[in-house]
């Protein structure tokens, strides 16, 4: 159970349903082109049809009567949240956990990307964004799957926290390789909803990350 | 020309119109939480009622192909789109801003933020992140009024850009603060909107404006 489907388009009824049933599926994580296409009604069926992991993906950057205002639609209706470490703590982050922690929902933080731009300044902030990530003290962290040597970094800089790896499929990361870094989930949109059969897709994904992990001796994951 | 209304919940039909006919209104601003519970046509309305200044504000901090596609449905109705400075070139902004150039539309990068948590990652990462803003060469950046020295440090660092400010009323500075250090608009929120009168309440900011630059000497403001 360690991956999740990146829903960045709005999908048909019941497909979402479909992908989470799939073996080894944890959940979906729903992007913000979607959102805004599908609208919140369309975001609360998907929600509805997934039992699983259940993930809004805005990257939050603003201050925290936004990110407040933002995510309320969805408090009640998904399980976690993600937003940008890079805004920092007062003002920003901390108006959002103490939401999220009210509302029983969880905070995921980006600690770095996953494209190449994020070298310019994100990869050289990282242990300013290190300190963000340990004083708001969220149930998870994005890694980038493309670059494996990150999501080890982090893993062993933060034993007790989830990690979400995008990356895997179109923009390069194979499936597995996250998950043989540390990583507790891999998330895989493009190659999975840009093919003719997602649900088939995403079974075909799920066992490449089974055979990755068994030949780099992983073992149960899927946090959660 | 210096009031930037910004919109964080949708408001009622005529209303925006309103407000973009009042002196020294320039334009308005749509927040994420207004276009997600008010949806893409609700945005696509407000714009046709505003011939100013109509800027999209979702603080765009992803991959080019998420920012590309949570854009796509507003171009041609929004004149200039922000998004954030920290995600780097390659992959990222250079999309962004390929798409938009070829739409005619603006891009706005955020340089650094309003709220104190602004100094935990963004204020050290500013000399990376001017890089970024040379390289991407956006019509405009987002500098905040509540710190009017950075406001003073990009305009003479960005002679040619248009700079928005935000932080004007309800986080705590005050009207003509940011225009006096070099802006070209402030950003104006919730003590407009949160009112019982906006269109007044933006009338009475405008006036405080002018009034602060004619203190300060400033000349005829409002880029565009």
């Amino acid at each position: 159970m360690a991956l999740l489907v990146a829903l960045d388009k709005p999908v048909e009824p019941g497909l979402a349903g479909l992908l989470c049933r799939v073996p080894g599926v944890a959940g979906v994580k729903v992007g913000l082109p979607a959102a805004l296409r599908g609208g919140i009604g369309w975001a609360r069926s998907v929600a509805r049809e997934c039992d699983g992991l259940r993930v809004v993906d805005f990257k939050l950057a603003d201050i925290s009567s936004v990110m407040a205002s933002t995510v309320e639609p969805f408090l009640g209706h998904y399980d976690a949240f993600i937003a940008h470490s890079f805004v920092g703590v007062e003002g920003a982050l901390d108006g959002l956990k103490s939401l999220l922690d009210s509302a029983g929902a969880k905070l995921v933080l980006v600690a770095t990307m996953s494209h190449e731009g994020a070298r310019d300044v994100y990869d050289p902030s990282l242990p300013l964004v290190e300190r963000v990530v340990e004083r708001v003290d969220p149930w998870g962290i994005v890694a980038p799957a493309t670059r494996p040597g990150l999501v080890s970094r982090l893993r062993g800089r933060f034993p007790g926290k989830v990690i979400l790896s995008p990356g895997v499929g179109a923009q390069g990361a194979r499936p597995g390789a996250a998950l043989c870094a540390g990583a507790d989930y891999e998330i895989v949109g493009r190659s999975i909803m840009d093919t003719g059969d997602p649900v088939e897709a995403a079974r075909l994904v799920a066992a490449a990350q089974e055979r990755a992990l068994a030949s780099c001796g992983g073992g149960a994951v899927g946090g959660g």
